[in-house]
């Protein structure tokens, strides 16, 4: 047994070491395009930041210590140019030499990444002007900013990388202004939970410009580049990163006559099998199923292209193995915040037809009478049979926790009605009685037992306030924070006995500050005959939802 | 509707509140024999350890607060005393002024708690000896420390409340001595993670006598105390704490003709009722089901008891609800490190006759490159189909997470194969491409699979020298930290190349530092020929288990 992989970092090396457990004996040629396998990718922007000082921990394996623990035979500086798949044999370029040979296999698996999308703009090429994938990319980065020492910078794309490049730049002492064209950063957060990010970033001085493109790249007299965007604002810089996205490193398997799917991802079975059986792809390079959808995706995370690395050494070893679906859990730190999700979002909800419902809550971290508890926002979506479709979190800590629960009741397929019991650690430092996942739990059982129905920001924000009664619950003293126009404050010790005040002919819409109150209020008021919805998130979310757009640098 | 409630803590506020949000008619009598409900009783070791500053954040809600949102009547210092079953009526006294009087109910709730366990020795009555559980408990341990400013006190069990109470004195200067009449602390865990608590509290200075029990108190000439234990020893302090358990307050129900359980818990159906349909037993009073074992079990803890007290609100106002059972998920504090479990330890699975094997993994809490990483121990105990059936985790950062994934598996009923596709949240700053629940998982299914035979450490530390090879497969320079006895170095790096000195006409037993390379190394012998086994949890686990008892007071 031969087996030839093209791509030796995350995915790639994950088959070649698993394949050697499994099989002592195959031959195993890990192709690398580039100088380094199995680098840490991830660690890159904080490399850069300097949180990670030193260079070497960012490798790994080299190419040694992979062949002297697991007998791979590592080719770096080799890319595969051309697949011939009816001689089962792939062609291979020395990158330095432009020497070409001929390699064979039994199985080849396709693991090359994705490549970061550079928009088609005059100026991409100037000097200062850099994407991020690769170690020599970050050596680059670096070197230009310890040399140059830029005081500006800008980041076009806010996902994921472009945060993450946004902190480390702003770390070194950089002012940082980040362009997206959506009207929001990290798009796997709806628009409210994102409102959070743009308040904390320029919180950090980190500037947004949203809902604007990039147009142009110039020089400007005197050195440094002038950032064109498509409204017509331009920006000053030293130095700029274009994050916009990634595409899928398929041209290879394009020309070998193999499927493509979305994006231009390699189509794989559920074995990660392409339309070659002879041949998987895994990785950013792979379109996967998706596991609340069913339907394909592609999903360029580190986490799941281990897995699927793994998956295809036990399939080439002769194993009954399945993926069963990528589900989309990522996390970034975000300065003080952690933002993380899992599953779909509103958007992809809707684009794929699913019926579904949302809750959120803001919950304390830990025990609320133990010192440090900081309060997180949790939003829930959900089916109409509670199946979890969903949930996004943003707060300064215990974050990373509750989408690891979410994530694995989500796999498991728990119900939010399984959430409400679920039995989570708590002491005071770590958790609540009722921790933040139970509470969501409550929050979208109630709605689907009927026990309270909710209103989400952007449906009170468009309410004809004329038909609607909007009442707030928080006490007198909390309406400096603010209120939503025209609701009526009767604070939620006093519903009972100001009852009449409320009109029985109208819709009341509860609020609190999070939540909780309105939701008492609203049981209350029910049970006496009103029709009432409460809004889910509180004052607390439309107020940073419908607060000040976040383009802050304009 | 009318419903009487024994007890206005964790359980007995839960079943009000709840009950008041479905039934805004019903009347709810809330009694409580002692000063205040709804108090942070999980906080009180913090407020002696001046972590938790303010007494006032300890009470979540009073009489009048419960009053005014949830229209419930509260009635502190109101001790039920009989219940009358066929008048459906209870007993209830002023503890204050004696009197007594007849409150009638449709539906009682019992949720009593438990009672501090004291042992019958002389001088357990001696001014300086206390328990802990009430606020006013607390106020006493408290004053003594500020008016007498013992130098040094004595914990009496090694527990939960033990422990806390063991790092709340040691905060406040005091030298603290934690006695216990088993060999380790901390009952939930394995010894050998047991033993890494062991070391941890001796090197913050907190001695330890194991296998000792208290025989006396005895009162010293000049003043103070003298702890006379089983064993003959005597330990001088000013202060002692008895935590050497809890009895669940059933006397009420038991004079009442109602069924109890182990332990003298009041026994309980699915929906939490007693013997008697109309009365309700709910969380440190009550015998519930365990999820794993199925069987009754009596697991004091204030999440379980929260979320008994919602169910049986449920059920009062008529739903159609069932409690799943108890799975003991818990967590403490031990100064830098956590420990938390869930499920059930060895101990208890050889009780209950269940077949299982277990698993050790040491894993850093996040990628090992990003700074700051540290290591913690899971150890997983899981049936022959994979089934979770306990877990048990030690370590400096990131535990609670572990065991609130583990946690959410176990109750969703996912196996150690599932454990290995978990999609959890990956950044660098949080966790790991394969994280530490993926690793042991893949430790688990490897065995399962026949991947991989593990031997444990009490296995290794008891075998015959003459019929195994031990082989360690460390480098060299790491031999420095010990080594278990008789074993022979080949670094796994040349395990190939040195085969030849490794026999095969015997076991080879193969270790490192952790688990991974001996994993790598048996995967290599086993493909050719070898009968081999792994040490699991490494020389890490066995060194920490079998190294120097851990009395350190002696």
């Amino acid at each position: 047994m031969k087996v030839a992989i093209v791509g030796g970092v995350a995915g790639g090396a994950s088959v070649a070491a698993r394949l050697r457990r499994l099989d002592e004996k195959a031959e195993i040629v890990l192709l690398e395009r580039g100088p380094h396998v199995s680098f840490a990718n991830c660690g890159l922007p904080y490399y850069i930041g300097g949180v990670i000082r030193d260079r070497n921990r960012l490798l790994l394996h080299t190419p040694g210590s992979l062949h002297a623990v697991f007998n791979l035979d590592v080719r770096v500086d080799s890319e595969a140019i051309q697949i011939d798949r009816s001689a089962k044999s792939v062609t291979v370029r020395n990158v330095n030499t432009g020497e070409q040979y001929q390699e064979s296999y039994d199985k080849l698996v396709l693991s090359p990444g994705a490549a970061p999308l550079v928009p088609p703009v005059p100026g991409r090429d100037l000097p200062g002007v850099f994407s991020l994938r690769s170690l020599p990319d970050t050596d680059a980065i670096k070197a230009f900013i310890d040399e140059r020492k830029p005081g500006r910078a800008v980041v076009i794309g806010g996902r994921f990388i472009g945060i993450e490049l946004a902190e480390n730049l702003h770390r070194t002492g950089i002012q940082v202004t980040i362009v997206e064209m959506m009207d929001q950063v990290l798009l796997p957060l709806d628009y409210e939970l994102a409102a959070m990010v743009h308040q904390h970033l320029q919180s950090r001085h980190v500037q947004l410009a949203l809902s604007d493109g990039l147009q142009a790249i110039e020089l400007r007299d005197g050195g440094g580049l002038k950032i064109v965007l498509q409204s017509g604002r331009s920006i000053d810089a030293e130095m700029a990163i274009l994050a916009v996205g990634v595409r899928p490193e398929s041209r290879l398997a394009q020309d070998a006559g193999l499927a493509l799917g979305i994006r231009g991802a390699i189509a794989t079975n559920e074995h990660l099998q392409t339309s070659d059986p002879d041949i998987y792809a895994i990785g950013d390079a792979a379109q996967v199923t998706h596991l609340v959808t069913g339907g394909p995706t592609h999903v360029p995370l580190a986490g799941p292209a281990n897995k699927q690395g793994r998956l295809v050494a036990d399939h080439i070893a002769g194993r009954a193995v399945r993926y069963r679906g990528v589900q989309g859990t990522s996390i970034v730190q975000v300065f003080d915040l952690a933002v993380a999700t899992t599953g779909l979002n509103r958007k992809q909800l809707e684009q794929a037809g699913m019926s579904y419902q949302s809750a959120i809550v803001h919950a304390a971290h830990h025990a609320g009478y133990y010192p440090g508890a900081s309060s997180m926002t949790i939003k829930l979506l959900f089916g109409p049979e509670g199946q979890i479709l969903g949930a996004q979190i943003v707060g300064a800590a215990g974050v990373d926790k509750r989408i690891d629960v979410l994530a694995t009741a989500l796999r498991a397929g728990l119900t939010v009605f399984d959430l409400e019991e679920l039995e989570l650690a708590y002491a005071p430092p770590y958790g609540s009685a009722r921790g933040p996942v139970n509470l969501i739990g409550f929050v979208a059982s109630n709605t689907l037992r009927g026990d309270l129905k909710v209103i989400t920001w952007d449906q009170v924000a468009a309410l004809d306030r004329s038909r609607d009664f909007i009442l707030d619950v928080r006490d007198p003293e909390e309406l400096v924070a603010g209120s939503i126009e025209g609701a009526v404050n009767i604070p939620l010790r006093q519903v009972r006995s100001r009852m009449g005040e409320i009109p029985k002919d109208r819709r009341i819409v509860v609020y609190c500050a999070v939540g909780q109150r309105a939701y008492y209020a609203c049981r209350i008021l029910a049970q006496h005959g009103y029709d009432v919805v409460d809004l889910t998130g509180g004052y607390t979310t439309y107020s940073q939802a419908v607060g000040p757009r976040s383009d802050s640098s304009g």
